[in-house]
């Protein structure tokens, strides 16, 4: 078993920090478009996780593919680290700059680069959020489903294998990303995939550079498959005695294979800090918040089978929001539940735990994780993506107390390493970014990091492309 | 533009002969499961394609992950090739040892390993037959969907990435691999993915081996997932005036999103060569053969609307066939549709083009091949699973007759050519062994196939893996 680098501690690299020949470069090609200022740098240094602000030493803003690889291209000369960055929303210290170097801000690059309606698809560029392509997209009657809550860019997305919300029943970023175009180590250009759905033409680099993280190229265009937007749509919450009888109610669902759009789980402490912070009156008792799309008669038959499921396990009636209204204020109020519940103990950190198990192991993953967490006494509140096998429990910290930092590291050591002897992951959605790399080794086995070590060595032989992340070298 | 390699012409490369070392050792090794016999090595030296033989230097019948591993890295030490083998059903190339070596034959490898309905998975080892799974599974409710015609290796399968009817609604084998046991080209053990349903853990090594032709590992298990057999199947055939008129409402289907299983055209001509071999009467006009799955108020509603858009565009009633016996006539018809046209024509050779286009660029794809292939006069058929955007133009071909293989490269570089402008790609299922390497380039450009050669080199450096295939180094 590996020792986990707590995610309050950072790893000790050497930095190797901007040398003044490439930042005279820099600042030459982008003028204010790059920055040292102190506020920018610190801005760019922290992600929503635990981890202490370790900022870059210069950003440059980017506006086309042609910025990011005369940047990263500089960068290559120079061997100095690059980061990529969208809006800052990751959570495992994806962003921090624990080798110096210059980020790289894409959050400019929020276009959308082509759109085909009758092909179902769509090109953006990186910075695009998900929130804004969805909006912008509106009146095609297409959307793009893959929501993991925060309004992340679909380039950090694409970089995490994002999932969250809708992915039991349309995939995660790994299903729904046909195409990349991507700056490589040395600064070229290169593309991926096509518009075609499916394609046997070669290794699938799409896929590679899907949840690298930033450590195998930097992203610049990405292709992505849109859905018609369901002619019914309903949601509703259902309340059961138990977080165990909402779980198993979950798994039958997904055994029967009902193709539910959303099953999301929160258990007292989410909807108490929910209600408060969106001023909803929810019951205080687990919940399954879920949703259906499809035909009128095929979302009321998908319903009337679930229903059927959650009376067998003491689930209350059915409360429906069917106006898209009604709907989006239960939404709203679930992804601001990460908000909602920090709020509820001012001046708190939250870590965040991310397994994620075959759907026949997700009652005993959950119910040990509980037991674990009251007996530890720490504050937390659970939210779950449950009909993925996917659950987040997190806890709220105090930043300056070491005791309970270590705790919920100790706590989150012992989710994963249940999630791994159950043939789960240790992390469905979050990523590896710094804090899971030790976890990443327990998983996969030392051969199959070599082999990832022997990807990134061969793609990145400078290692600069956002470096000690998922395969430190 | 890059030359193809024609599919008749063999790549003059350096044969890589076995030493008689290496053979020794096989021999105390594996006894009688190693073989040199001239009838075993051409058995093991073609495919379904138009190449000539090219037979391996020796075949060892591997029965287990250890088998596998020993011979690898005996050939790692010689620094010889060796040539994963299923049911040698690929269309190619894939197979040829155009270096020499050793083929691994997998065939032997064919049980399942471990079996969860719960978790809707099951694990296998390549020499699994796509028929011998859902056999096997048969009692738990259960299926794996995924069907290219051929009664393929899951192993195979997987290598190529392959996908066919139920593609539509259920993704091809990129989506429904979760994990995998793999030996390296070292002859080394490692494992890829979990059974869980989605994870952000580090770099998507499954998918990276998903497709790779055996060039950069065998695999030696394979976890797949399963979906509970549908409540409600029915199977319809309908008539339409043109082929544009079939591929129309293909179009129109999609961009509706409705869920449809299978969507598989025939023309005429396959349509006359599969009643004369699978004694039927259907009528010999463009045809959609189609599939939905769902509750039996689903199935009614898709085949309603489909109906509906068919008859728009001058299709006749749906022909039904509901019964379990009626669709297993019909697709064992459709999947024998290779064999009964070859049988058309005694003796002759099948070139079989597989491209896959955005689906708004299918009419134009399929019409203007079609006219190419009426002006070259030879006899040619098609098929397609075309709600994809792929079908398959065959042409039957006299092997002794120069200029018809000519001819029929001729028409499928133009089709490729075609596919690639209209940003779809050179191969929706068949791959690209060592036909379509050439295409490959025109298809990702330069830039992306020498990120590919780089990752071969990283993970094969001394070429034994499949080597002259996909990316020859």
């Amino acid at each position: 078993m590996n020792a986990p680098l707590p995610a309050h501690v950072l790893p000790t690299a050497e930095r190797r920090p901007v040398p003044v020949a490439m930042l005279t470069a820099l600042q030459a090609q982008f003028g204010e478009r790059c920055s040292t200022a102190r506020a920018v740098c610190d801005q760019h240094g922290r992600d929503e996780g635990t981890y202490p602000l370790t900022p870059p030493d210069a950003v440059v803003f980017c506006e086309s593919t042609q910025d990011v690889a005369a940047v990263v291209a500089l960068a290559h000369e120079h061997a100095v680290p690059v980061i990529p960055f969208g809006v800052g929303s990751s959570l495992e210290g994806h962003l921090l700059a624990v080798q110096g170097g210059v980020s790289i801000d894409l959050s400019r690059m929020n276009r959308i680069v082509a759109l085909q309606p009758d092909d179902l698809t769509v090109t953006v560029q990186p910075g695009v959020t998900r929130e804004q392509l969805n909006r912008e997209i509106k009146d095609t009657g297409l959307f793009f489903p893959i929501d993991p809550g925060a309004n992340a860019s679909l380039g950090g997305m694409t970089a995490t294998r994002a999932s969250g919300t809708n992915a039991v029943r349309y995939g995660t970023m790994r299903e729904n990303v046909l195409g990349l175009q991507v700056v490589t180590a040395t600064g070229e250009v290169i593309k991926t995939g096509t518009r075609a759905k499916k394609s046997s033409a070669g290794y699938d680099l799409t896929r590679l550079f899907v949840g690298s993280e930033g450590t195998l190229g930097v992203m610049t265009e990405i292709t992505l498959k849109l859905y018609p937007l369901p002619e019914a749509v309903s949601a509703a919450v259902c309340h059961f005695p138990s977080i165990d009888a909402a779980v198993r109610t979950t798994i039958q669902i997904i055994q029967m294979g009902v193709p539910i759009a959303r099953c999301e789980l929160l258990d007292a402490n989410a909807i108490r800090a929910v209600n408060r912070h969106s001023k909803l009156s929810l019951r205080e008792a687990p919940m399954l918040l879920m949703e259906f799309h499809g035909s009128p008669a095929g979302v009321q038959e998908q319903a009337e089978t679930v229903q059927a499921i959650a009376q067998e396990f003491g689930g209350d009636q059915f409360d429906w929001a069917t106006t898209p209204e009604a709907r989006t204020k239960l939404w709203t109020a679930r992804h601001q539940a990460y908000f909602a519940a920090i709020q509820t103990r001012p001046g708190c950190r939250c870590l965040s735990t991310d397994t994620c198990v075959p759907i026949s192991a997700l009652a005993e993953s959950i119910d040990a994780s509980i037991a674990e967490a009251e007996a530890a006494g720490l504050p937390y509140w659970i939210v779950g993506h449950v009909g993925d096998g996917n659950f987040h429990l997190s806890y709220l910290l105090d930043p300056n107390d070491p005791s309970e930092m270590a705790t919920a590291e100790r706590l989150s050591e012992q989710m994963v390493q249940r999630a791994i002897r159950l043939q789960g992951t240790c992390t469905g959605e979050h990523g590896i970014g710094l804090h899971k790399m030790g976890y990443l080794v327990d998983e996969a086995g030392a051969g199959a990091v070599a082999v990832m070590r022997e990807i990134k060595r061969a793609l990145d032989p400078k290692n600069i492309l956002n470096p000690g992340k998922v395969v430190a070298m």
